[in-house]
Formats: C-alpha cells, structure tokens, sequence
C-alpha cells in the first residue's frame, strides 16, 4: 500500500461533503489549524490536527506550517483548439473593426478550420502542455469540450484526445460534446440541417464511442435558439449525456429557464441572467459555473454572483480557457476576480473552485473535499491562510500539487 | 572577454533610443525578423538580421525562432516592507468597514509598524524573493521606494536595503527616497513638524549616505498638500535627488501640474488628472507612470493613458508592487491591462514597459532597448511575435532572462 502523509499543515482549509452548496453554506468552509492529512493508495484515509500518526512505511510531506485546500476543479474550458488569435488583439488595438477582422480570416471560424487542419498528435502536444500548465496552478481536475470542429470527424477527433489526455495525464478530465458551440460556416444558410447534423449523426457516434460525459450547447441570439437547444439537450439525455448550457453571456433570451426545465447540471456564463432564470435554476437544481475571466478579458459586466448566492444556488467559478475570449488557463487569477469582482468572500471562492465546480461536472463524489474516502487531490501553497491566496495577484503561490496521493 | 550570441530570434522587438517617447512615436516599435544579438562583457555590441557572425568563443543561446524584447523595467515599486495584509480582504469582504479593519490594526499604519519592527535582514530575505519573481516574470530593472518607514532611522533601513540588494542581485534598482509617503500617526496633529523633519533631517541623512536618486511625494487630499509636495521635492532637489510624485490618483488637488513645474523625471497614477496637468507634465517633460493593475485591484478607474499619448507626453506602465493596494509584482499583466483597458497597442504598450518606463527612472541611456551600447538585458519570450505576450493572460511567457549578457 502507498501511504503519504502531509504533516505541519498550518491551516486545512475545505469545505464538506459531496453534493453543490449554495447561499449560506457556500461560505461555509471548515478550518482546521495544526493538521495532517494521510492518504492510502491515492485516496484520503485519514484527516486530523495535532500530532500526526507514527506512519513509518509512508512518504512523508512537511508543509511547512503553510495552507492545504483540496486540488482545484476547472469546471469549464474549450481544452482542444488548434491556433492561437494573438493577431486580432493587434488588429483590433490597431483600429480594425470586428468585420475587417473577420475577412482577414479571422474570428472563431479560424480556431475551426485550424482544429480541422490539426492532428490528434498535434492537438493532444497542445492540451497536454495546458493541462501541465493548469496544474502547476493548482488544477487537478477540469471539464474539457469539444466545440471547434464542428463535423462529425474534427468532435470526435477532440473528444479523442480529451480521452487519451485523460488516461495518459495526472489531470483528471471530464468530456463534453459541444458540436453546438456554433453553426458552421458552410451550414449557415442550412442551421436545421446542421441541428440534426449534431442530433442524428453525431451525437449517436459520441454515444457509441462512449468518449463524453456532457452535453453542452451555446445558446444566444446568434447562435443556437432556445427551442435548437432543447431540442439538442434533450436528444443528449437520450444519448445518455447530461446537459450543460452557455446561457445569458450577451442576451437573456432563455438559456436559464431552459438549464432548470432540461435539468442541466450547470449552467455556464450567465452574466445578464433575469431573476426567471435564476429561479428556474434553482428549482432543477443547476450549478451556476460563472466565467469571471472571461468577462474582464472582455471588458464585459460580471455575473450577478450574489443573486445566486442568495437564491442558493451553487455557486462554481471556471477559467473559460479558449483562444478568442480568454486566453487564460490560470484559475488563481479567477481566485481573484471572485473576491473583487463577485465580492465573494475567500470561503465562497475556495467552496466555487472545489466543491461546487467539482459538482458542476458531476465528481463531488470523487472531489472537491479533503475527507476521509474522497481521492487525495491536494494543493500545498505557499501561503499561510486562505486570505492570502485571494489577495496576492499574478504570483503562482503554489508550492506543491498532490494528485492521487502522489507529488506531481 | 565574456561573449554571448543569441541566435535564430524570430523577431526582435524593441523602441529605439535613449530618451522617453511620446504621441505616436510610442509605437514605433522595430520589428526585425530572423535577428541575432551579440553581447560582449555584458553590453549589447552587434545587432543583426540573417546569418549570425561566427563567434567561437561565445556561448550561443538559441532563441528557436521565439520573441526577444529588450528586458522590462518596472518603474514603481515599494518593495520595502514588513508584513503583508490578506487578511483585511477578508474582513473586507466579511462586511467590515475601513474604520472598523483600521481599529483592528489594519491600513498603511500596520505596514508601517511591521516595516519598523522588521530588522535589515528581514526586510532584504523579502525583498530578494520578491526581486528573484519579479525577474522570472521578465523584469531586470526597477525603481524601488521607501516610504513605510516613515522615521529617519527607518526609512534609512530600508535605503540600505535596497542599495544592498542592487549590489548583490542581478536585478538594477533605482532608489526613491519616500518619506512623505503619509504622515505617520505619531505626527498626526504636528504634520509641520513631520514635513520639516523629511526636509530638514532625513534628506540631509540620505544626500549624506548617497543611497537614493529620486524623492518621491505622495501629493493628495489626505497625505500632503500641493505647497507641502511642493516644499518637499524643492528640499529633495537641493540634496541632490531628482522629483518623482504620486499625483492625481484620488483627487486632482494639483499634483501634476506640480509636477512639471518642479521638472519631476515622472509622475504616477495619475488617474484623475486633468488637462492642465497634462499640459504642464508636456511642458515639463514629465513621463506619465500609470499603474493599472492597482486600478485594477481598487476597482478604480483607469487613468487617461491615451490623452497622454495625444499630448505627446510618454506614457511608462509599472506593478506599484505594495503590500495594500497592489500586491502583484507580476509585470505582465500590467502589459495585459495596458492593451485591455488603456486600449495600446502592443507596441505601445511594450515601449511603455522598456524605454520609458528606463527614461522614468533616469536610466534610458543604458537600458529599455536592444541597441549596440546598451546594457545586455533581453527577455527570450516563449512567444512567436508581440502580440502574443499581450494576448494571453495569467500565464508566466518568459522562457529566458538575459541581464548584463548572461543567461539568470
């Protein structure tokens, strides 16, 4: 058996249990000073404070009076993309408009045909270099999508590399089908045809291959209608995925009410999302997974965060790590922006980055926690109290990940 | 002689020159692809395009067809202090008041109090980490200020420091004399007496040990008046020490137009200023230093940057790495801000964080560009063009620190 003990844990910071918390239990996070936690063949045997137990046959960790949280859960990121659009940052600071830039080639549609043209090698090389970066910032486990191949071929090439990314790297990934991030260039003036295309063709290719757990669809004014993303959500289920949804990020046109209606797991943006969705989300018991990153790579307003705080609804925080609109895998920094921007207090961010996220792509069985049963995800910083993580800004202030009950 | 050829650089950015630069001449950035740099004894001494000379005897750096930028120098930083104060962002966030955090021992005060307990040991162990990060981000020059001491004997600690540290680390350090950062609580009701002392025994003390260039004031509502900033840099300048001022952050009391007047190398924040400030900066050939990441951090506004561009006053960018109202020392998402929220463009902002940010500390005659003569400071980016370091976010894009010609 492979034991490790972390000793000299000057303040355990967790929160409890395996399913979402929302309102007032979000914040509640318990702290333990003077710990030690022990893990047996990559799973968590024992937590407790004081004098740690005599474990002669362990690998021992001396946390050096610091703060341990559990591993942090990235609960949204388009992991699988080929290029980078650094060019239209230039174009755009230069003066060029949104239409220049597009007939330059550029905007979403150039992440797709670049996916398209990549190789299952050369876009695993890329993830797998993301994936070491995330972790080295405290990512232990993360939600990947499909969603830039948009043909049967290029989604199940993406979900290929999630899968192989996921057995072969420490990182834990939970797929998700998104062939309904938009409407293709070359189905634009047939989009029915392209909602059966995901529908009828490839949704029954995810299903046998068996290679997501997700069903996620964007729905917004341009691209996917309410009744489009019904429509797809609910093929999904039947293929045995369970929804997620982009909704309300630019126009409230539904996206919310229909998270709670389909019984979405999480519900994703959300940043102008009416007090209908909110309510609609917390009768179906939906996970509001805010994208605060993304909203200031944008200079876009902030989720109403403490609505659904108040309404107790769960809620988790994601990075939204894509080449267009936030080109930015690091969750610390979303750490910060909870606490500035959503004016979460440190409890609620840390409960947003593990539990709930954790929850958000169905692992808080797994994740999320440091508690006895729970796998032996850990993050060892170099800080000595939960407020210092959020406060500090732009250092990595990871010392240590633990994955599985190994040092990474 | 100690040579060092840096080959195969995919472009070589940098402004060009030994002096700051203003309106549209900040953005001429030049841009040579497929470039080499030779540095012998720790001096730029050949730069080229194509084959590089044959240089047997040099230590060859491959840059893989990657960015190089002249090194970033962070022109504002209060690197000396004792404590850190995470935990008033919690308190913060839990609902307390500032009245209410400034009775628990919060505010600047308790910096002050931890500054004055710190021993020159203490202080230099933190500084030198800080410094040791700073430069991993790609900084290998910066200003560094007193100003938490607030005593003679304190604030002349903390100058030894810092000339110790610009000894002993591979990082430049400018040296800024602050003691009239605040007045300290002791002094409260004799603010008079409080200026004198700055005027009358601490600058003396510092002309006598020669250990800062600069006198930094911070010029507002609740610190010093325009007439008492005023009093203060004319003193500063008798003894030796060239103006700096902290203008217009909170409230246009005068601080910049003060600070052309006076001939101030630079002023900072400037967040507020209007034109008449402006104006006189141009006329006095004042660099504007903004600090958007404490902008950022404050939730405050962001200052004019583009006005000054217009009015042909140089724009620098810098951290403002503190313990309270900025504690980031990360350079590189201040390129981030200075693109997303000043709208610059990468070659604007890149001179705002290399060449004028060296001509805001007085040091643009030996770093802030790649030209033969200048001090050998080059950051090796893993990064194909500009627009990429802009572009991504919270990721540490340095793959190679060069200072005085060699590899840190």
């Amino acid at each position: 058996m492979k034991k490790l003990l972390i000793k000299n844990i000057g303040i355990l910071a967790t929160p409890l249990g395996s399913s979402a918390r929302g309102g007032e239990a979000q914040g509640a996070v318990q702290m333990t000073k003077n710990a030690w936690v022990l893990a047996e063949d990559g799973v968590i045997a024992q937590v407790g404070e004081g004098t740690p137990p005599a474990a002669a046959d362990a690998q021992v960790l001396d946390a050096g009076g610091n703060l341990v949280t559990p591993g942090l859960v990235d609960a949204h990121t388009h992991l699988i993309f080929g290029g980078w659009r650094q060019n239209e940052l230039g174009l755009k600071l230069h003066g060029k408009s949104y239409l220049e830039i597009q007939n330059a080639g550029g905007g979403i549609q150039s992440t797709t045909n670049a996916t398209r043209l990549a190789s299952v090698e050369e876009l695993a090389r890329k993830a797998e270099r993301a994936l070491d970066e995330m972790m080295s910032f405290g990512t232990t486990t993360c939600e990947a999508k499909s969603g830039y191949g948009l043909a049967a071929e290029h989604e199940l090439k993406a979900l290929q590399v999630i899968r192989d990314l996921d057995r072969r790297h420490p990182m834990d990934i939970a797929a998700t089908f998104m062939g309904a991030h938009l409407v293709p260039a070359e189905y634009k003036e047939r989009r029915e045809e392209y909602v059966r295309l995901v529908c009828e063709e490839m949704l029954p290719l995810v299903r046998e291959q068996g290679i997501a757990k997700f069903c996620d669809v964007f729905c917004e004014a341009d691209t996917f209608t309410v009744e489009e993303s019904r429509r797809i959500l609910e093929a999904g289920k039947r293929y045995g995925l369970t929804p997620k949804i982009h909704a309300d990020e630019i126009e409230a046109i539904g996206g919310s009410q229909l998270a709670g209606e389909v019984g979405a797991i999480s519900a994703e943006h959300l940043i102008v999302c009416p007090q209908e969705g909110i309510d609609s989300m917390a009768k179906g018991g939906t996970v509001a997974c805010l994208l605060p990153a993304t909203s200031f790579y944008l200079g876009a307003d902030f989720a109403p965060a403490k609505q659904f705080q108040q309404a107790g609804v769960p809620v988790a925080m994601a990075t939204d790590f894509n080449p267009g609109s936030c080109p930015c895998l690091n969750i610390q920094l979303v750490i910060n922006l909870g606490c500035l921007k959503y004016r979460f207090t440190p409890e609620e961010v840390l409960t947003a980055v593990t539990l709930n996220a954790a929850a958000a792509i169905g692992m808080a069985d797994k994740v999320g926690t440091v508690e006895p049963g729970k796998q032996a995800d850990l993050v060892l910083w170099d800080a000595p109290d939960l407020d210092y993580i959020c406060y500090r800004m732009g250092s990595n202030l990871v010392r240590q990940v633990i994955k599985k009950g190994s040092p990474v």
